[in-house]
């Protein structure tokens, strides 16, 4: 990641990363991480090899790049007042993410490669850490509501509310749709009703 | 899949089978889809080239195989009397085929590979169905029992099960433990009991 100290937002630095990472996310969601070639990156962003290569140096690197600022750049936790209102939106960030075409094949294609680049699979795991810490205070602030049990595990129940979504998405021809989404809200908000996240 | 009327169980095209299906899951877990030529699961198989290539004909054909048998050979589902009991033995085989070394890589790579090979996704989704209609049963024995409200969706009740499970193997560096399973199933009996799976 950049520093932040000494990159001037949209200065000359940021612009090669934004259209640098734009053409990693295209390539790697059309052909696949093994397609990605660090001089057709350079092409196709219309940046120099020398710069590529300095600043990332390989393809596990300007993937584990482009997951920082996905996980930086996504939708932020939301406040809805309700705890339903919150994992709702939380589910429909989920099922309007791998419901796209572009970015569904880009989940896909970086699941492919973390299956053999370890790079990358530590990537997706902070990837996925980042988010869940983001949306994790919509349950603390509903346990401060009362609207859930105190000890309740905020980090489990926003994965317990993508995981069947997740698994919709890679064991079935049919991404997830509305109906998963509202089923995933209902059955997290039964069992932290129910206590089933506390430790 | 063999024609059961016209192959002897044990007989020498079960056999060939076998060894094939063997060989393909070794050297899919070792080295990804990517890797399975077909002259080298010949030779590593011990079969003639030209059965091979009459047989499957292609890497697509012989992952579907051992999926088919995967899903064949898969534990039966759990009858323990209770849908808690059911559930747990379905939330331990999936965290024991996930936290297998062999079984773990052997699922990263098909899910790899379903990523770019539609015959492999299809080959995936048919082997969760099949594997999801083993086990709905379970929920249906629990809703005559009176454990489970009427209407209550089997086939999305054991999906939720899972899928936890698989979320976290795909986006956390560590396989699914006791804990996550004993979690699931937690979670998914609140759920039933809330009424959150009937339509």
């Amino acid at each position: 990641m950049t520093d932040p100290g000494t990159v001037r937002p949209g200065g000359r630095t940021a612009q090669v990363r934004e259209s640098v990472l734009r053409t990693v996310g295209d390539m790697v969601a059309d052909r696949g991480f093994d397609a990605l070639e660090l001089p057709v990156v350079a092409e196709r962003a219309g940046v120099g090899k020398t710069t590529l290569y300095r600043r990332w140096g390989s393809a596990s690197a300007l993937v584990s790049d482009l997951l920082v600022e996905m996980a930086a750049s996504s939708r932020p936790r939301a406040d809805t007042g309700s705890l339903r209102g919150d994992l709702t939106a939380n589910a429909a960030l989920v099922v309007d993410t791998l419901g796209d075409a572009r970015q569904g094949r880009l989940f896909r294609a970086m699941f492919a490669a973390a299956a053999t680049d370890p790079t990358t699979a530590e990537s997706l795991a902070t990837f996925y850490a980042v988010r869940v810490t983001e949306w994790a205070p919509c349950v603390d602030d509903a346990i401060m509501r009362g609207e859930a049990p105190a000890g309740t595990d905020a980090h489990e129940v926003i994965r317990a509310v993508s995981a069947p979504l997740y698994y919709r998405f890679l064991t079935t021809p049919t991404p997830p749709d509305g109906a998963d989404a509202d089923r995933a809200v209902a059955v997290v908000l039964a069992a932290v009703a129910a206590g089933a996240f506390t430790a």
